[in-house]
């Protein structure tokens, strides 16, 4: 339908019924849409292997549902965040192909698992409960068609935990890193690979953490050159970037 | 030098002159570098076309120089930030090869200018005022070998300027996004482009923008999930971690 | 009774009974009601059309009842805010001609329904979360009397559906835009449109979005000239200006 | 000259020498501008009367006589906000009709003295530290075509001279409340009057009031509905908006 | 029992059993509360008509039944701060004669009513929802002795209310003044009277009230010098401190 | 003059050629002041001995000695804060009786000397840097007829300094308290007497001190019941108001 | 297992089955674990006494049981922290030797009582809210060996009390110091004891303590040169660091 | 002379003329000073070694200049700190032994060179430009008696530099870090040694790094449990406690 209103005009413009004067003022006035640049064709091209992706939260159950299947007609992966314990229930029930994660509370339909970003993405995180929004970017980037090498719990205080890593490190094309508390890590992994570091903070911590805003400063005056910032949790975010990044 | 002392253990070894116990102890006691993990070459492979890079601030003329000069034996590029106008004099006197950017403050020489990126790099700022923080991106991106797109003053208050830019952002494999006062630029950015994006928050703002926390605030909070942020006026970093990503 | 006793003073001295000096002395010590300025009276001849407002929060289900009960004696038009889903059956169930948006959270009795706005208001919105606050502007401004555009879901990040709607903006008098997150959508509408734009920061968001303190340093930063700011999820107050200045 | 591309476009399809997808396909991809949305037009029409501004901080001297020379052949009235002495002394040299107010630090070139407001616009301020931002709102509603009612130095803790003003406030159609420290003055004159308020938080105050934070948070907090809060200092935007509110 | 030491020491030095040396050094080494500087003593002259308060939050209601109950053998009067329910009903259960104020969650035993203070207490609220904040000062300095004018709901955006009770409040020796929201109360009420005024932040407001910071910043930035501030919802510190002053 | 036109209104009443509606109506309408409530002769009964204060910061030296000489008809006393060095030098030259305290940059012209305070007003001060301000409030509470006992240097820290001065603090009426860095002072003297404290936060610290905002929390936050607080830095308020509570 | 790698290459480069140049380079690529930096062997040395540490929050009780089996295989020690309700019954009903500290919601298993720390360890707290963090660094600092002073309740406003233990806290060599509200014990103990303070904020408190904020940051700007600051509420990391001075 | 007092109480009491019971109520009433408790005569004991600490700031270089020549009356080594640069030329002019350390901004006398510390102090510093604060807290450490290992310049950024300065770190009994921007290396020098460590935030920094406000909350937020922090900037705190430390 988008251009249809465009092409009627252009043709009464070739019939001569319409001046084109006339024809200049009256695509000024035309709806925006109806001029072609219609967002979802515009985009498609750019969005092969892409998962349609939906936040949970604030939404009901039901809503979710509906959702996915409607998506599902035409997408084959499909990724739902932040979704709460009852919602995941429900969405296995009607989706039989949907995987749930219960620490990152995430959900993916992987049905196209083709691998298109050109090398691996490593996923890190510094201590156990950083682990849930590890996940998160791991799910993300994995139904965005990555390989993705996931090292847990080596955080800055065990230096040697991360050392040992090293070399799993320098395979990766991408890295993000996950960290709570003083959110060091990135800095220090930024020292140890050459490649884009993603880094997230979380909200782990206990008191003057003030919930992530301690982490989400330090990595923000990261000395590494190398490293840059998403919002406090948002392991989706860094996993799409990093899906973005690996096949740039 | 470096790996010298390992190198006479081992012949020690083979020698018989030490056994391998005793190897083994004072492996674990010496001096790390001595081990080869020597920062230098293991990170140089990696580094090709890397132009050095010297942070000015705090240091005084003749220590720049020194510096720069040193470097300049072995380097064919070299990037010096933050630099201060008495500085940047005595620079450009020694160096006849530097460029001085007094918006940015930059000094750049530039010898080796191979393009090593695979696309071109954008980088748009929204209005005059952002223009030092995006010009420093610029160089440092140029400076490591890309091919940059710089579009100035495209504020979200005027979207038709934005508009009219689309298909040359359209064109980039990374944007950068310099923005003061609401930051609002990287959003918009974000929804038009499919790559990754990177915002840098710039200091320029009045009262409650609290020189650049307001426009660092909302980068975090972008509704586009394809945008990371670096610091508070960091265009060195946003130029460093673009051609990162513009290689990988 | 108020003036009362202004009025028997003025008899006194009519009468001469009292001098005029002492009169005046004595006017200086009257409660200050006695001497007319009561509010009530001074306020009604600027409020023709205005509904009744109550805040709901912190009050029982009775209290409110009995106080919208008293007011609908002389009032045709009521608003309450922030009302609990407890209150709101208790109201339904005693006022036949309430209605209830759960979204918002606001009760409305709306009997008098002239138009008394000279043109539309615009009520816009960047994503579904941001609904219920765009909701309580549009219920609040069409019991005051105002035809309302509602325009839902045309976040920054998808800039071809703010422009496509682009046409239907600039036929409003006054614009309110609620935001959460980056808080971008005023600067961007205010640059589309030549009229008033009142700005209203969502607490919708994570991490560094801080219950809306993001969006609020944004909005307040506007690099357009024709936004101003009210309250974090002042979706009430919004609505009650726009009315204000639809009628200037 | 803009929209002329289109034109030959449009040409070539009534002469048949482009095939009406063909001509889609082309208006896709060409360049936003030449669609005729041309930002200059699409406004020109809602801006009558409308002053062409100046931000003067951060250019220099020579850039800011520029400026104003080339848009004085075109409009009658300018404003420059933000200026350096240095700045107005060289303006008020090469333009005769300049008028320098160096409390606020702004220029007018007031030509064109039609008034277009429907009513009064008051600025009002709380104390003598504030006239100069109360003096850049009158400057620019006045400009802009407003007759101001200025009242100058009537804080809350003398609520007596507020008093004696009530009359001339309450004759206003917009009133502009300036004050820093406690900003509780916006509250006060808001219960006051009907029509709408626009505060602006000032810079003035000592210790806690963190340069205007405390007097920006007062106002955002404001418990008269009919008030909306403009940015620390911004006597500007206070009086762009009153002066947009006051011709609706 | 305090003392005892000192004594016998002295008895010895006295005797001439321990020499003057040697009875300065183990003064030295005495625990302090010997000498007969015990806390208790001291402070006891000067607390007349003081009651014993507890403060309950954190205590278990048993803990608050058993300490009310001790001090109650030797005080007359005594005031419990922020009691919940259960605990309320527990202590009314065991001590007939406390009275419990639901609203400010206080407890109080009135047995000695002596009027202490010189003149009145004035505790004005500026909203029925800082009311809770203001009883808990008025049942604090009524059970220490003062005769208190309650005024509630004279909030700032309608200041006839206020004016209507001008003589009233200048009947008072000492003001408290609790307000949320914007805080503004205290500095219009500091205009009106001659005498110390006391202002409570609430915790009251929404948004960028930030539980009552708004309200805190705005009284410490009071433009009226009779202004002192004590801590968010603190009405017990108030009414204590009010009493104190009405004393002196 | 004030009162002049209700006097005539009065006089036609009397005189029958107003009637009482006609004078009742007119007088709602007419500017307050002239109903007598007027500011200055309201206040004056209340303010026997209190000095004229000027605020001299933002002023000319030319403009303060202007308002000084006009006050000095009047007033026997006079006080004006934060004065400039070139500002105190011409005060100091035009007007023989000033003092000048350079530390506090308080300026002094104290020519009755009646004692009016009940009791003694002690003000201390943590630390050396915190002088100044201590300074301010001494002089202010000196101009005002008080007797004032000065204790400087007792820091918390050096808790022995404090209690040698324990029985000159228990002498005095009302505690003024200026100390910066931790700001614990004020907690301490709370508990060793029994009378009102008045802390001022000072603008004395290094890094985390956040210019006295570690101070004004510490204060506010204080276990001592007696004591409130007053903005940072401002020991003017401090005096004025322990002067009030010193003749209540 | 850890350094078998390494070992078999030495046997090789002896038998002259590896040249050495081939021995660097594989070295030079190992796990750092073959190395021998094996973290747990490292450190097991300088750990002599120490008790193992498990962080119960975020773990279910299922798994602090799990691990707390595994550790007292090979520890005799055994401390955990932050332990729910429902957690603490299952580790004492499969654990027998383990003791629940309700308060500060630790538990600890406690075979190993020998004295390590060379002299006592002072924990001390201002009020009895403060009661539940100084618990928990008691139980640490004794679980690893240490004598343990408790003193509480000694708060700044009653320093008669604190005053009467100060023989008992110069007995200590180290001094932890717990504190909510203004955190003002810190200083005044700094600057009674010549040893170390360790100063632990804790989140007690109302308003503007921000739950801790302001505690930390007194203690932050402490003028007694002898103090440095953990985390809010952590008494662990206080008991922790105070028992390594200990034994330095 | 401290004492006098006493000792003539005491002498009255045995020769009978003062009753015991009078002479307690004296003793009562007596300034604290005379009962012994001189600040002075208690602390000295444990002072030995103890340089006397100037802090310069705010002082005129004539006022430190005779301070410290006071004091080296009684003293041998002497401490100055935030020494401007002509207070140094003065200090250096007048104080012949007077040593200035531009960079630190500190002088020391340092003529009792006796080492009185059980183990090696590390002063270990991230960056260049953290040098400075690393100074100043190995000057203090220095003059207190220890052997200080330095150690600049090795960033998380760059582990392998701090790995190959892994053994001289453990050899020390105490290891002070200093670090601006994000503010990792206590982290992960805390994890590398089984000592404390004392972290020192520096205002070293871009944008959001606010003056050292990043970096001080990461450290108080570190993961390794032997990491305690002083004020940001504040290298003379994390000496001095580093040298009580050092000789527990």
């Amino acid at each position: 339908m988008s251009g249809e209103q465009l092409r009627k005009l252009l043709e009464q413009v070739r019939a001569g019924g319409v001046s084109i004067d006339a024809a200049v003022e009256r695509m000024r006035h035309m709806p925006f849409e109806d001029l072609g640049f219609a967002k979802v064709d515009h985009h498609r091209a750019l969005r092969h292997g892409m998962p349609e992706v939906i936040f949970a939260q604030g939404k009901t159950p039901e809503q979710v549902v509906a959702i996915a299947g409607r998506l599902l007609k035409s997408a084959k992966n499909i990724l739902i965040t932040r979704v709460e314990e009852r919602t995941a229930a429900l969405v296995k029930r009607k989706i039989r192909k949907a995987e749930y994660f219960p620490l990152s509370r995430a959900i993916r339909v992987w049905q196209d698992r083709t691998i298109r970003g050109k090398g691996k993405i490593a996923v890190v995180c510094a201590g156990t409960s950083d682990i849930p929004v590890a996940e998160e970017a791991q799910v993300t980037a994995e139904v965005m068609g990555n390989d993705v090498i996931a090292i847990h719990d080596i955080g800055v205080a065990g230096i040697h935990r991360l050392m040992s890593n090293r070399e799993r490190l320098t395979e990766a094309k991408v890295v993000i890193v996950a960290a709570g508390m003083e959110g060091a890590l990135p800095s220090v992994v930024g020292g140890l690979v050459s490649c884009p570091v993603i880094a997230v903070p979380t909200s782990i911590g206990y008191g003057a953490s003030f919930n992530g805003l301690a982490a989400l400063l330090a990595m923000l005056n990261s000395c590494a050159s190398n490293v840059t910032v998403v919002n406090i949790d948002n392991g989706f975010g860094a996993g799409y970037v990093a899906s973005l990044i690996n096949r740039v």
